[in-house]
């Protein structure tokens, strides 16, 4: 068996060991005070990360359930605008049109968000909204206070999937007028995949949906929650809720506004890397939106092929990810989210180098050197 | 921080060392060949559990999730007839009732399947059973051989929970004719809670319903499960996968006829000691059903208080279950579920006899020599 492999994707992320060590207790009796205060512990946490005071539950699935369990709860039967600019908002409208009346609100992978388009969709009577906070596919972080302002003004849900930005970029839930927020486990919170959490303002609450799934009823998570001691409707992933609450934790003690900004500094280190060799960042950022500062996107040159480039870097221990769909083989996708330090991000740019003046790009100038300016 | 308790619960139940530390790995990718070989292990053992040639697919979400995956794919607008004697028989009445025509079948706790009234909403035109086959709340095996003959009589799909028989007692799910075949991973099969296995025949396949959760869509489980790598739709829990790999083997080491041997044995001791002490146990068995060989469901004898009696075996550092809903205070229930032994058994035997004793119950026998005697 070969050592572990370095993932810098974006999504699943290396755990820390005090995360992955947290997994391998015995079995314990969720049903327990024990279990409440592990519980207890994580909503603390995910509530000061989403920046929200609204009640917060963790769902044993993925991310992709945490999404389905805010438009099934909240979009039954309703006109939802789904906000489209890459691969997660695609999910969040395929999921939308099976409860609800879905308009896609669609511009190109990595442009801006049609908000005029919204605001007429708000106008012709959209009740929820639907966005991709931080768009992995396309490397960019949409607007999501803006968003949330016209929700307001149109007196429309606005659900928002923070899965790859919540607890690794700014996210004030409360503030920004989001009502429903979604977040991953093996993402930013540098925990296993598997768990997803979500929040639920006063407002959606005094709109939910009759009959969501039952796995995926929100309703049945807040009462399991309020009582004593703390729990969930159905059995939980144990292990996985022990490893996310060292993961918060964790977060906590780094404090949320310091770990926000060592995501900055790495995302900034491998834009600092694709600058040095002459390559662009995807797509072309125009004002309206920012780049991710959890993932960063850069074009292939020409004659750089995506799998020999990864395939390279593979050989040497590190994954890093491609485009999908229609961007397979035109991007690369470089993780810098959870745990991520220096170390991680210092190896991922030397290979990454190598590999694409292995590959024939002659580089315009050293990506190592520029990464190391901003780690040091 | 004490030492761990001893979970004698009908799950979830202590996991051996080898599957607890399988989780403390780093993150691996999912969309990899490790990965894929590490589902495909799953895969093949739980199969050969099942009793099942047809497709199987795991699900990151709890036995709920794998219940509603079947309901929702193979039940939505059809008529179900919902057999219940005990808690999760009404769970899968409850989740029928979100998607389709659900009709209880229903008997009192712990009796007898009423087959009579099955048969009469099968000539009615039910297209869909539903049965539990082990009821942990009822301490009972139900005849699920029995309901599979009706339903194939009456070309109606079986859905059959074997959340807590699979893995621990004989389920031949093929030649049973069930058509969706349910496992959670916590139970018999000594992994972590937090996953659910659910296998699928083609003639259910036939019959697949549109528009299930996006969650637990059945169909995007086969298209992904038959790619190369095998992976699954949406993230999977790794550290849950990889842990029950490595049940799974220890399955496969084991051998399932000696594992089910084993079962029988540990329920065999339990059921032993109620004897010796002379309780009943719960419920009266008439011929028409068994007692479940993974839990033991024991009736208190008058003057016995059902906290003060689960308190003390606290104390000793074990954990029982109590009844639930209706039965509590009537029954305890004592699990042997999973990697069970000797030594948890004999543990939980005598600290119940002690407790028992202690709150002024005079037993009959020594149900520790009895259930020495049949470990032994």
């Amino acid at each position: 068996m070969e050592k572990e492999q370095l993932l810098m994707l974006p999504g699943p992320v290396p755990m820390p060991e005090r995360v992955r060590y947290a997994m391998m207790r015995q079995a314990i009796n969720h049903r327990s005070a024990e279990f409440g205060a592990v519980y207890a512990d994580c909503v603390r946490v995910l509530k000061s990360v989403f920046g929200t005071a609204n009640d917060l539950f963790v769902i044993s699935g993925s991310g992709t359930a945490g999404m389905e369990a805010a438009v099934a709860n909240f979009g039954r039967d309703r006109e939802i605008a789904c906000l489209v600019n890459g691969k997660f908002g695609e999910r969040l409208f395929k999921i939308s049109q099976r409860y609800g009346k879905a308009h896609e609100v669609a511009s190109e992978w990595g442009t801006p968000l049609n908000l005029e388009a919204l605001e007429g969709r708000l106008e012709q009577g959209a009740e929820v909204v639907t966005l991709v906070h931080n768009e992995t596919s396309a490397g960019i972080k949409n607007p999501a206070q803006e968003v949330g302002r016209l929700a307001r003004k149109h007196d429309a849900l606005f659900v928002m999937d923070g899965i790859t930005s919540i607890g690794g970029d700014v996210v004030e839930a409360d503030s920004w007028g989001v009502d429903v927020a979604i977040v991953g486990s093996q993402k930013c919170l540098a925990a296993p995949a598997g768990l997803a959490a979500v929040s639920v303002s006063s407002k959606a609450w005094e709109r939910l949906c009759k009959n969501p799934p039952y796995y995926l009823d929100l309703a049945a998570y807040k009462k399991s929650a309020g009582g004593t001691p703390m729990e969930t409707p159905y059995t939980p992933a144990v292990p996985l809720f022990l490893a996310l609450r060292e993961a918060c934790l964790m977060v906590e003690e780094e404090g949320i506004s310091n770990r926000i900004a060592r995501h900055r500094r790495m995302a900034g280190a491998v834009r600092a890397a694709a600058g040095a060799w002459g390559l662009s960042l995807f797509p072309t950022i125009d004002g309206r939106h920012e780049y991710s500062n959890t993932v960063t996107a850069i074009s292939y040159p020409a004659g750089v092929r995506d799998s020999e480039m990864r395939d390279i870097i593979k050989k040497m221990g590190i994954i890093i990810a491609g485009g999908q769909d229609h961007l397979k083989g035109k991007i690369f996708r470089i993780g810098s989210m959870g745990a991520i330090g220096a170390p991680e991000i210092l190896a991922t740019v030397a290979a990454t180098q190598y590999a694409l003046t292995k590959l024939g790009y002659k580089v315009q100038g050293d990506g190592v050197q520029a990464a190391s300016e901003v780690l040091g």
